[in-house]
């Protein structure tokens, strides 16, 4: 029941919101999103997609994102690839913190759904991953579970099997050279619940304690911060979040299904149970308001309809 | 730690919802609703509100939703009212189960705004309200305090203003031969957190150990169904929320601001971590769905977009 006293919050609304919006928008908006982030001081911030624009259009300016943005002192700036070509589009930007994870899906059905490659074939394409980030001197130091709670194609998910599949990847990056400072659970299709994470993060530690946990929640059924507390309370205090919610779950039944859990709506519960975020929330109110603008239409996040309690606070502490 | 077996979930939807809505809705609507959430074996639906259709004309038609609505057996079908002539209109329906509670808003600024009470105000006024049930035969069986962990107009409230606030009703229901055996706190504008939420109910169970906690709670600010789940896991068993986020606070700084929990996001929670609710959450599903069709607008609920885990754990075993 010890809470962490300060937690880490990546913040991926640009790359989560952007990529499952249907209707184009301008490269200066995207900008301005990551700028207006940046003043809020988060860890990490991550940018864009260095993705095929075959295959994800909304993706195409990558490089013109990276490009525009400002960085600011304090904050890591990064990008998602998916392959070699990914990865050496995001190092020539000479811009972001590049960083490698050696990644794998829980799920054998969304693997192929989603990569086209099984289990064991994302395992081969690793070694390639690995011989990438040393060509580019890309450092790895996470290793990353997709779906480690269940999954829309196949169901629960047993956590003996996630543990599995996280000692597969240590003992790759071991035999690399590489040195693992973060196991990465993702609940990419919403499948956690409070007793799940306890139950997996629990593991988790028991087998790595040297390791750092980060978790990637998504709310897809309004789960998202129960888990996070829980995950809190296990001591966990490395957390990926997007924006006002931005994103979505283009896997769920329906279209309009939430994504990532809403970043100021975890900032709000940090301030008010004692656990440090560094984030300037008042602020991120603002952004979160702006996102919505910026992609023209309501998204999920509550804080920024509630408000802020400490701007509450301070104006009755005024009157 | 210790989750209870079973919660019971008291439905506000029909009355929360259709107060707040801009939009004239039809008394056809209304009952709809009602019948659908009928369907899905609540231990209670608050139908509608007997308030003064000067003050809310979307209420004018209580009568007649009552009148329409179908009763089902084990379903306790209730009506707000605020003073006994409202009292008075609920029990002359003759087909509610008419209660009462003892009620006062921990917040003398709220009290004001909302009843233009103050808070001894109120405590005279309840006299009156106790000799109205005594009139209509009502059993009252509940006190209840408003706004018990915080006020947009007053800011944080101290825990043992509340105890004090429960210990004059208790009193008050002790002189008067009524046996209380729930004490109702609720969250009106959104203000607690989970330890807030450990905080106020380790001091009622410590001081009342006989009487049930019902908790009333908004998710203004998103973290509803956290707070919830940090209260089961003090033993508290009973809980209002809304069908698909029905409702909203008219007190925060922005019009959308979330109101109550949302049902079948609570209720989906409890059927991962294994407590029981008695309620019938694919159909709730569907409900939600037509609730935000009745209303025109989207809600804020989750579960109804993200979809039922059991139907993807069905439609997995039989492929």
């Amino acid at each position: 029941m010890a809470l962490p006293k300060k937690i880490t919050i990546h913040e991926l609304g640009p790359r989560e919101g952007m990529q499952i919006e249907k209707n184009p928008i301008a490269t200066s908006e995207k900008i301005r999103l990551v700028d207006m982030l940046s003043e809020c001081h988060f860890a990490e911030i991550e940018v864009t997609s260095f993705v095929s624009p075959k295959w994800v259009p909304q993706m195409a300016d990558a490089e013109d994102v990276v490009a525009g943005m400002k960085r600011l002192e304090g904050t890591r700036y990064t990008g998602v690839y998916l392959n070699t070509q990914g990865l050496q589009r995001a190092v020539m930007t000479q811009k972001l913190d590049v960083q490698g994870s050696l990644s794998v899906t829980a799920s054998e059905a969304f693997s192929m759904k989603n990569t086209n490659r099984t289990i064991a074939e994302t395992f081969a394409e690793t070694e390639k991953r690995i011989e990438g980030f040393q060509r580019f001197g890309v450092q790895a130091n996470e290793v990353s579970v997709m779906a480690a709670f269940g999954c829309n194609y196949q169901g629960d998910i047993d956590p003996d099997h996630v543990i599995g599949l996280i000692d597969h990847l240590m003992k790759m990056a071991a035999d690399n050279g590489l040195t693992i400072e973060f196991i990465q659970l993702a609940d990419t299709m919403g499948w956690a619940n409070p007793l799940a994470i306890r139950r997996m993060v629990g593991k988790v530690q028991d087998r790595w304690p040297a390791q750092k946990i980060n978790l990637h929640l998504h709310d897809t059924r309004g789960l998202g911060l129960a888990n996070a507390l829980a995950a809190m309370e296990m001591g966990v205090d490395d957390f990926d979040s997007a924006v006002a919610g931005l994103g979505g779950c283009p896997y769920a039944g329906f279209k309009d299904a939430p994504g990532n859990i809403v970043t100021e709506d975890l900032v709000h519960l940090c301030q008010e149970i004692g656990v440090e975020t560094g984030v300037d929330l008042e602020r991120l109110l603002i952004v979160a308001r702006e996102a919505e603008i910026i992609v023209g239409h309501p998204l999920p996040g509550k804080a920024m309809r509630g408000g802020h309690l400490d701007s509450y606070r301070r104006a009755l502490a005024v009157n």
